[in-house]
């Protein structure tokens, strides 16, 4: 069992830091068709270099609590946002890089239904963990040449927990 | 009472002329996160004109069928996606302009649980019409100046329904 961290609500302040909520909360930007629907405007600051835009499809193996995480990743290159297909809350590891390159600071959230999340460039980050069927999302992230990717495998492991 | 149309199954075939299915069947492009994760990768044909792809949130009201349309709307700037925040099937409408630049020979489509859409660029196409609360989707549409708006107002309405 590694270093525990326990799961703390997602808000706009707390996860500043790391990237921005894409979700209907506050006051709709616009009215559409004739007033049947609600445009919350350009939520994510999407950030590609040497690339476009692309939307893919992710289909992950939900995971249980504790989870046991050993690994977190960057992509260099660009911002992905992980928007749920289902009306499931995920699990959302980020840490920061203040100190050297490694992620430092590891904190766990867990997204409110109706959230996606849309992870900044080169921010510290585990992999997709969905708690429930069906981890699907639609993930908006950089297409283009090259890895943009850097792993780091974690000396001691993170055991979050619930509480 | 306007002209009466019959709601179809979606497949790739047949919404090929309007748009993408974004969803997971047939096989991975490849498996990530230790095989714990599915990408099937660039599924939509994302296309900007003078601007740039952004991620918005749409909060729209259920529908009720059959459902009674008037208006089909396209984007002369940019393709636009819808992604359901949910598991619910949804209605689309599209049409095709082979006939000037009218709006012709529209159809129904509904989509199946664990699909997304993405619309081609200057395809006419009706409002966004979820029939299951809640109606929530992330849109990715073209983020820029100007209107990037037609409407065009049917002399006869449509009037969808199941069967």
């Amino acid at each position: 069992m590694g270093k525990k961290i326990k799961i703390q609500p997602i808000s706009v302040e707390s996860f500043k830091p790391y990237g921005d909520i894409l979700d209907c909360s506050g006051s709709p930007d616009k009215l559409i068709n004739n007033n049947f629907c609600e445009r919350y405007h350009d939520k994510a600051l999407l950030d590609f270099q040497s690339g476009r835009a692309g939307i893919s499809i992710f289909n992950a193996t939900p995971r249980d609590l504790p989870y046991e995480c050993n690994m977190l990743e960057r992509h260099p290159d660009g911002s992905q946002a992980f928007i749920p297909m289902s009306e499931n809350p995920f699990l959302i590891i980020v840490a920061s890089n203040c100190v050297s390159e490694k992620p430092t600071n590891p904190l766990a959230f867990i997204t409110n239904s109706g959230q996606g999340i849309n992870i900044h460039k080169n921010i510290w980050h585990g992999v997709l963990t969905p708690l429930t069927h069906p981890g699907l999302f639609a993930v908006v992230d950089r297409i283009g040449p090259g890895k943009n990717l850097e792993e780091h495998y974690l000396e001691n492991s993170l055991t979050v927990v619930l509480s």
